[in-house]
């Protein structure tokens, strides 16, 4: 028996070739499927992978939060997978059948320690890949960066970037839970805009692609902007510079308008920063691990009373569809979170959890 | 009798022209002095203009934190006067002779509000230009960007741009007196530098126009920087953000080499204040000024003791030679402190106080 990994081939050169061929980002690698686990290892069957815009670094070679991916490594990123088998010693605490976070990368299955996986608890209403969305480090990175980064107050305008994002979509409607005067996001493509105004209840959507964003942006912020959320960085981010309130917090989570760009453009509304003493702020969510269980808990309840919505875009047909669909995150062809279905549920060990 | 004043005549475009003679920014005009002073007013003669990086700002006709200088209209700034009349409603409060920070503009005489003034207490080795630099508005500037914004701790490594300008070279001490185990500066000539490590204590100082220079500051900030206390923007800016350590704090207190420039360069490392979770923190010293008189003692102190050192570059030659002053300023002329001498301390009424 055997599986399939996909492996970090080349770099990128600024743009992501999603190509298998062989001269491609990646490249796909099979290896035999062990038949006895070691005492202290987990072998699990890799469900849904998570695709994020912060991939894109992962595979630049600069000092950053984490180290990159090395060429000839499987590709990283968290799945959710199923226990498929228990090393000895792990027998108290995992069983066969046990939906978990896998830090697995993009492969098929993988052989694992018990520090690299985690338990999902799955609440009443939720589903397994929920602990890699909403109640996962994505609500997480929503929940943190609006409130502990963003530092949002009651009455606050709120701004968006990417709102029709993973992380996007949380982060304003967490904004709105909060008490936001009006929370408003930029998205690229009306349809989405649609979903966020009519399904999660934001106040104002703007498409970034219509050529009057920015007087649409001016007309949706007449109090300004009090925290601005940013996942895409470039022109949106220099718009809501021009647009600041006094005091304003702008919670730099994400930059996806410039991880494929050879030269990145830099705010150069950037001396606004001084006339309305704007604070920016970047974050990693890993750095509030602490404060996790509480705010998963809110985050759950909110869940479960209907008052934060999930949305995913699961892109079909197993494991070698994923470069394919990191090129078309950066291309913003997904509502909701992304995740690529390595093998549907049906064919999940039991039938312990529906998607 | 009359004075001479200078008046905002046109828009810079975006380079200031000093010149006088009728197309540049300023022009000359001549004004009666009177000979009543009204009873609630003081009539103070201006003997000290300063000159600060912000005056571009203010010949802006953009939103910002303070409302733009009309065409037409005196060319504001802060002075060093002496009252030479006071109102009959004010006898109690000012006599002639007294010497006051001035809201006067840019002129030789002005007829002001007791609201207008601010009597300089001068303290056992300090003179009245003090009131405008290391014990006004700029040592102050300095004080709350290192503590306030910057958050400097005990064993930071700190770098200051344009640090032998007026705030940087504050700033600079400021650190190295609360604790900072690195301070490096950078500035604009080796004459500059030497004086920032020699007279003023700094660890290193790195002559920007260097072809090396960003060697160097890798080279002086092996520890990464933990506080930048921004005074130029611009490439300097970016420099230093590939250069922060984790959790690094940028206080923005001025950008000198964008004010005149058309299109401002935005900071394109923009991207590592995310993945070294950078907080960049625009300030006004103004938003401080609860805090002054604490503050204002700390820094009287450590000027009595000698711990803190200042620097004054005074150009002579009486109001008119301000505009060109500016333009100096702007193109890093001055090491210190930048005023203009409108008239010598020896014209000064009595002898209450030797520059």
């Amino acid at each position: 028996m055997s599986y399939k990994q996909i492996l970090y081939n080349t770099t990128p050169a600024p743009a992501i070739d999603p190509s298998l061929s062989g001269k491609g980002t990646f490249r796909v690698n099979t290896v035999p499927r062990p038949s006895n686990v070691p005492a202290d290892k987990l072998l699990v069957r890799v469900h849904y992978l998570s695709l994020d815009p912060a991939m894109r670094q992962w595979l630049t070679a600069k000092r950053s939060y984490i180290a990159p991916v090395e060429l000839g490594a499987v590709m990283r990123g968290q799945s959710i997978a199923q226990v498929v088998a228990v090393g000895s010693d792990l027998g108290s605490k995992f069983k066969t059948g046990d939906w978990v976070v896998a830090y697995s990368g993009w492969q098929e299955y993988a052989v694992l320690g018990a520090k690299e996986v985690e338990k999902v608890a799955i609440p009443a209403g939720g589903r397994p890949t929920d602990a890699m969305s909403v109640l996962g480090v994505t609500g997480l990175t929503a929940y943190f960066g609006m409130t502990e980064v963003g530092q949002l107050r009651p009455g606050d305008t709120v701004v968006v970037s990417g709102a029709a994002g993973a992380t996007g979509m949380v982060a304003g409607q967490i904004a709105k839970i909060k008490g936001a005067k009006r929370v408003v996001g930029l998205a690229g493509s009306p349809d989405k805009c649609e979903f966020l105004v009519k399904e999660l209840g934001f106040d104002a959507a703007i498409n970034y692609k219509d050529p009057n964003w920015r007087k649409q942006l001016k007309e949706a912020t007449p109090e300004y902007i009090d925290v601005f959320f940013d996942n895409t960085g470039g022109e949106i981010l220099d718009a809501c510079l021009a647009r600041a309130a006094r005091d304003a917090r702008f919670a730099i989570c994400g930059a996806i308008s410039q991880y494929n760009s050879a030269k990145p453009q830099g705010p150069t509304n950037f001396m606004n920063v001084i006339s309305h003493r704007i604070t920016m702020k970047g974050f990693i969510v890993f750095d509030f691990a602490k404060k996790y269980p509480a705010a998963l808990q809110e985050l759950a309840s909110w869940l479960s009373q209907g008052k934060l919505k999930r949305k995913e875009h699961i892109v079909p047909g197993g494991l070698e569809g994923a470069p394919k669909a990191l090129v078309d995150l950066y291309a913003g062809v997904n509502t909701g979170k992304m995740m690529v279905e390595v093998a549907p549920i049906s064919e999940a060990v039991g039938a312990k959890a529906k998607l």
